[in-house]
């Protein structure tokens, strides 16, 4: 067989739906000779990663961890723990990633009630409110914060009194969302919520945060079957991350040295300093993009800060235009997925990637080869627009 | 909240069941930043390490790739992508690892027809016969090539031919043995086998090789119900790694880039030189370990070379000898699992960790911390007998 040469991959800039940029700290991190799972210097660590995980999550749950396995495993723990066979979830579908959870709700024998909308819209507490009262006995509302497949940015706040009413418990989708825009798990009422590594945390794919309350924790206690899954039972990933240490499978050591890392570099920064920065990166890009009249696509007044979904413009090539900005700038953007396919680019500014340097190089580039593709706008206005927003706050 | 300082692990030599020491090419490889997880550059790392994975599993077998878990999750994506309710399987249970299985057989609504041996002691084709004779309709016949909680070594060779005359598939758990002893997945008609990355392979945890041939896929395209598990189903995973390059989960790219490296080093070494390295360190921890006066636990002529399960010697106290190989030699060795807890230790010998350096090292630390129990032995001999082993070879 052929030998396989060294690794060499290419140095590019992330701005596509994730991975992120990895801070040289984390890369560092990861690059740090192991101990073993079973190590009292491990446990120590793995403390102060629940500890640092309740932080961003912004909860007091003790079930608060990461799962070994990237942010779809977190999606399934969350649902295959708390679903038995029968139970109703109303899901909120619009985008790729309430479609997945309906197929793991279904896969779990539980019966989704689902709700849709436009994809890039959001929905409102009456829309729940009225899927509950279609149900018998609804056991989980199940949303998503912030949709990766169309930027749409899903309001919380008063979500929970609604399902609480019915009985129902409150999960949530935070892949995308966790350290890149407010999310207030305790105060808002979450009870159940997962994320990914690989988003706003900026560290790399691989591990799904997941936090459980109360509520949530006595679902799972009161089932009269197993969880379908051994590898995400949380009755006994709870005991190997709990004082118990009981062994259940061999924790990813190196990604857990990984999370730390990146989640002390959230705490460095502070919550609301990244959020703003989330936020402000946001506005010049989108300032930009718009003097480029190029349109974000998702609900106005509903867009998230870390993604933005862009309509593609008349007679441009979708993947020609992805594929120049990676060989001529090494710049990755994300495709459109499912109905939104060769619509729309995805560009995210999550974690390390949301930087004004970023924002200002992709304007630039995209403009570059935009006008190769015979696009005409007017030179400079792209930057131009972000520089006046940078300006200006 | 208190602030988490910076990482500072101790340098561990990592002679427990996994992890095992890494490579410093490895560690340089995780610590290399980020392509996104559909970039061309990491489609072709794809394909390269299923070309190298190939190789080590001594396999053509199209659908070989790791799997975004720790090596359960490989075991579990064996089981629920083969399983339908009521199907039978027949399972070896002599360890913990066999156990496991049953329980994941009964989550999947399989029927699992249970063959026992004592802990230590492995399975003759003759008993696997009369357990096919009990089934009425066997589909899976699941055995473990080496049990890291007894370090019993299962023989394979014979036991295929009776699996497939019964009209059953093959499924091996090779997570310890994969890389560190022979293995040949086509030439021994092993159908399904599955491994992890951080036992002879010398990766950090967190990615489970697995392969299966046509007669396994065959099994699963004919399903009549939907795997239960989203985030393990190998359709779905098929097409992801596969030309289609249909987005599934977002692949954990560093694990993968340490997997590449790892395998790169396999291949360097020769799988040859590999096992007789393993080989040959097993020889002399042994007759080290014979020498001190401590035997070593699992069935005569059926030991593995990379996990040694040796008896505790009468009045010695297990915890606090682990623990001053720990805090003095910075040595990490393994407790005994479920029955054998207390009895034995598991001395591992993997991948990197497989070094004349640390036989001699482990002999003179045990018998140094031995002897502060109170446990009498000639001075030297463990090193010694240890030592005319590597001469004579």
């Amino acid at each position: 067989m052929d030998t396989v040469g060294e690794l060499v991959p290419p140095a590019r800039i992330l701005l596509g739906p994730g991975p992120s940029c990895v801070h040289p700290r984390v890369l560092k991190a990861l690059a740090t000779p192991l101990v073993g799972h079973l190590d009292p210097e491990f446990v120590r660590l793995m403390e102060e990663t629940k500890t640092l995980l309740r932080f961003v999550f912004q909860t007091n749950n003790t079930l608060t961890l990461p799962i070994s396995g990237t942010g779809s495993a977190g999606m399934e723990t969350c649902l295959v723990n708390l679903l038995e066979p029968g139970d109703e979830v109303v899901v909120g579908v619009n985008g790729v990633f309430g479609t997945r959870m309906v197929d793991i709700v279904e896969r779990c024998g539980g019966q989704p009630v689902i709700i849709e909308a436009p994809w890039g819209n959001v929905f409102t507490p009456d829309q729940i409110q009225a899927a509950l009262t279609r149900c018998r006995r609804p056991k989980v509302v199940a949303l998503v914060h912030a949709e990766t497949s169309t930027g749409a940015w899903q309001p919380l706040q008063d979500i929970a009194p609604v399902v609480h009413n019915a009985g129902a418990v409150l999960l949530v989708d935070a892949v995308t969302s966790l350290a890149g825009c407010p999310l207030e798990v305790d105060a808002w009422g979450i009870d159940v919520c997962y994320s990914g590594t690989q988003k706003c945390l900026s560290c790399p794919p691989g591990l799904a945060p997941i936090t459980l309350n109360h509520a949530a924790l006595d679902l799972i206690r009161k089932r009269k079957t197993k969880v379908h899954s051994w590898y995400l039972d949380l009755t006994m990933i709870e005991k190997y991350w709990g004082e118990e240490r009981v062994y259940h499978h061999t924790a990813p050591i190196s990604m857990n040295y990984a999370l730390r890392e990146a989640l002390r570099l959230v705490q460095e920064e502070g919550l609301e300093a990244r959020f703003r920065r989330h936020q402000r990166n946001h506005l010049a890009l989108a300032a930009g993009l718009t003097a480029l009249g190029i349109p974000l696509a998702a609900q106005e007044g509903h867009r998230l800060w870390m993604l933005n979904s862009v309509r593609i413009p008349e007679g441009v090539d979708d993947a020609r235009v992805r594929r120049q900005l990676l060989e001529q700038y090494n710049i990755e953007i994300g495709a459109g997925l499912g109905p939104l396919r060769g619509k729309v680019w995805r560009i995210g500014l999550m974690g390390e990637s949301s930087t004004r340097s970023n924002v200002l190089l992709l304007l630039s580039a995209l403009e570059d080869i935009l006008r190769m593709e015979g696009y005409r706008c007017t030179p400079g206005a792209g930057v131009a627009a972000a520089q006046a927003v940078y300006a200006g706050t």
